[in-house]
């Protein structure tokens, strides 16, 4: 497989460059009969766009979505949804003085060498702009997931060496580096702002909380949920890692403490610790999902670096533009994007076996 | 899709249960031509098996494998090689006590719910014997990429707060934790025995190291080399979390630290450092691809724990039996299999892109 | 894909060859808690099964399926179900003629010129032998069907140009071509002597009708209900065409005598006429499912015929073997297995869509 | 799967109905390095498009293309290329009449039923209209296929009880039905004007020849060429069977007649007949590519037929508007592209198996 698609029955195909005429997506397997309009999508994409803080790229974007198909008088009516987002500003001007210079840490090298062309405007295909096009997806999936009763929240939870002590979800959106620890933000933020201002870049964590998720969804073996969310999250340029749960500070654990107790909790069943982060050989129990990605620190910055040419000759480079110091809060919103598709897939997997278990239509 | 198959061009299906007649695999795409007997099969399941040291389950079984099709005097045919291991002990008298009831830290609970049924000797399908077969297959995935001049290795890094200091691969299959640092060795095997007289279990961080990959394995946005590695790897049921290069620490750097200047190495293009951990934009770089896997420490314990049994009502559990106090050294080879049939998916997927880019057969 | 496998939520691998251990199929997506024993298999692939009459070849072959996962105490788990034939008789003494020579109709000569390689005898993976698996896999996709209403029959509606006046499906196996019409059975059965007896074989058109199917199975656009049951057909070796409802004869009318007009019958809505073969826009619409396969006249044959060596030399090959001389009889259970394994998979995806219609789990 | 993806290498998924904002497609899985303009896709959706003669609907649709990603400076880049039409004409106001009733024939009725719900202006997303994205992407594949060799040619061989005596590839595309026979042509002209004129519609059969194919295109067992091709075909809409070679007449000889003999041409070997069609064991022999498809009497007629309403209500219905009174001709180039995008697709998955082969990059 050429590597723009994800998933099985939610079948999501994005397109588009940074500076070619626009990005887009069309998902397939949407059910029919969900109330569906662009500001349903554009809430989240103002979420993701540039532009919208001081420690985020000042980069104007409106990424404004148009609903080509799938949708009639309001409502999905199953047929695949393709959304369209144009680029409002598709000058190549900026570009020219990285057209045959490989910038470090990011996908020219490897493109070039793996398609002997690249689109050297902005990263071109492996821009982060293509994640505009995930949002807008992952937007119906959210709301589709919502309606029947799954939350996700992603924030973040670390920014460089700094993290945040408590976390209150009222808080995220109360700040501009999403994190749920309001006095911790203020740190976060004096540290992305420096980092700015020294032509450099961040890091961070990111935390995802996933409730209301029934028992059953994942599928043993090579489809464990962990297994489509990891998939799901590596497949975000800027991550470097996934750890479900306690992670990897489960390995610092015996058994004898990391195995999560079940316990009676009125009616139901629930586990009294929840160090396995609300997965059980790959298959939700129903407790909280719970996962940190490791985002670098932005590749994007304006310090001087060394490097190469297409020709190999040795050169150092200096990228000015508005690049994001951290890009995190715009990574948070993509993050929700992912999982909401990869858990409403899971999900829409899953009514095939609970049917064929039934075993009646 | 039900969950037992992975891979595109290499794809690969599993089958069988811990106390069933056996298990097995069926791998589909292997190139035909390649000489291939049972014994290259073999020795890569002789360092999975259990009873192979003190620091393992004392359960013995042979694990011999017999292969049911694609191979024809010595050499693969290009038709699907279908590989047999039979289970030697299929008593299930040792599992009546844990029939109804849900072992903390184990899939039995999820399997139960979402199928209504489990097979509950030893786990059944959620068992960690089903990696035999994924070993098995591996082995063929190594062979081939070994001619290709890609070699796979994986290590125990840590066990614990133990954490190897050097790393020196020779080491490697010298100790029983197959640790690259014979001293720390020591130590792990000494904690080991320790949580094991305890009738508890340790996890650990298994490293893995791969050399000879050529530009360019991995394709954008969706299917990344990393995230295709990631979901193998958190679809082996122990693993917790998966970091690339630096991982979550690259979160604590500045870009400037974190990018790979790219440098040039007499003819060729390197880069200074391999923080990315030979991964740019989802696309191998040419440098050795580097990542690491929390191990959790093992579910399966003596100690006493809370839980509840199906119909609702709590009980306390002791587990009797052969346990590995620490899975880390027989998880070597299942990541390395892993890995192995990854890469060779990603480099046939590869053949079709070079091939089609000169555009003659 | 290199091409073993078939389905999406019923996901099925086959493998093995002529003259290997054995042929099998892991059949992956099987709904849980069905009761299946090994009989159920039996009596389908007994159906198939060669030196079953005077018009089938008189080879002798046993084919006893053993079940080797996915079945615990006598119910399906959820788990993938592995079925193994052992090939009786592996002696292949007989094939030494045709090492070096490719049999006119038969794949040698494209498999040898794809892989390089081919297993000689007996056609190998190319065999017909590798559908014994697919009729074993579909044993159990019709006991699921059968259980929520559906059912398949097919038949041997005309061999050469004899073709069946009367379609009584009670008089299908009370005959050895399994011909609906008791007459035309005779003349069938003394078309395929005479053709036996001179070395030759004949051909004819397998007809199938599918009752029960709920409205709404098929997906719109590539993955129509008619589209895979003809990817399921013309993968079977045999096969040169299939036609549904009124299929090419259907070129000749008018479209208002083509058109299924609606009409009321009691309570529900019918078609006056199903010339449409009972799929409407790809989809299902309720009515009788009709479709008919084109089978062409068997390969093998004792008759002496031009051919070339392996080194492109001319050469006169004669196989004297126990051929069928008309293969009709023994392709309707095959027929009748892949049409099952469609429409069940096609269930199973249908009942995401209906799920997630309704919006709850 | 939801329906509207093919393919595995060359990785297609169309969207759009027939009165929304336009139809497009996503085509994952093109070399890079190819030349491409929006103009080398207009020719052939030029071809296609409603209005261009007397035989076909009067409707006149523009059908502009936009390429919005995957080319860069004029060339592809490997990256996904969506193509975008633009619906010229949206108004639903001519079909209010239809709204409440399903049409015979169409998808109306299962559409409703499976989704609950439908974009009933002009049968929405079954339209077929979506054919102009398969057209528009299939150009693509006929220009790479075209640089390797390969050709590709349909033609209208029948239309109603009226064929072609003679084939005359010229021929096609100097008369108004596409057919090689000129004068068969002015025979099928005046027939579909007299049905045009009654309003009612007509038939026919499609044939298509595939030249310079290699040999080895196809994967054994389910992915035959042959299974890949008719799930293509049978995936368009108006089509009700597909035949290879002989095909439904191959049942009529017997094998030593069928098969086709190997003979020495030259240096290279070659068949003395082509009954099979091009194609053995579901793979490419190297001789020219053969099928016929059955194109059923378009099911938009103007003359009253009886239907039934969304309330179960008998209703007599009388469609009048601008309708193909037959299909064929525009059916040509719709067959073109998807028999196009299915041999690319081939010839990729093929590259892995060749490369794998080799054993080297």
């Amino acid at each position: 497989m050429p590597g723009s698609s994800f998933g099985t029955h939610l079948h999501l195909t994005t397109f588009g460059e940074s500076h070619g005429p626009g990005v887009g997506v069309v998902i397939d397997g949407v059910p029919p009969l969900i109330a569906l309009t662009e500001s349903d999508i554009q809430v989240e994409l103002d979420r993701r766009r540039p532009g919208q803080s001081s420690v985020t790229t000042p980069r104007r974007e409106d990424d404004r979505v148009e609903i080509l198909s799938g949708v009639f008088e309001g409502q999905t009516t199953g047929a695949p949804i393709a959304l369209l987002i144009r680029n409002a500003n598709q000058r190549s001007t900026d570009y020219s003085n990285i057209k045959d210079v490989f910038r470090p840490g990011h996908a020219d090298y490897t493109f070039h060498h793996k398609y002997g062309i690249r689109d050297y405007r902005g990263g071109g295909r492996s821009s982060g702009r293509e994640t505009a096009a995930r949002v807008a997806a992952g937007a119906i999936a959210k709301k589709f997931l919502k309606s029947i009763g799954v939350t996700i929240t992603s924030y973040t939870l670390s920014v460089g060496p700094i993290k945040a002590d408590v976390v209150d979800l009222n808080e995220i959106e109360r700040n501009i580096v999403r994190c749920p620890d309001p006095n911790k933000a203020v740190e976060m933020i004096q540290l992305i702002e420096s980092a700015r201002d020294e032509g450099d870049s961040v890091g961070g964590v990111i935390e995802t909380v996933v409730t209301g998720t029934p028992i059953g969804l994942g599928d043993p073996v090579f489809d464990k949920l962990d297994a489509r969310l990891a998939h799901a999250m590596l497949s975000i340029g800027t991550t470097k890692g996934i750890e479900f749960g306690d992670g990897f500070a489960a390995t610092l654990n015996r058994g004898s403490q990391n195995n999560d107790a079940f316990i009676i909790n009125g009616d139901s069943v629930t586990t009294a610790t929840n160090h396995s982060g609300g997965i059980l050989g790959g298959i939700s129990n129903g407790e909280p999902i719970l996962f940190r990605v490791a985002i670098k620190p932005a590749s994007s910055i304006s310090k001087a670096q060394s490097t190469v040419t297409v020709d190999n000759e040795t050169e150092v480079i200096e990228v000015h533009g508005r690049h994001d110091p951290c890009i995190c809060p715009r990574v948070v919103p993509v993050i929700e994007a992912m999982t909401a598709l990869t858990v409403m897939d899971s999900w829409l997997i899953q009514q095939a076996a609970v049917a064929g278990r039934l075993g009646r239509p």
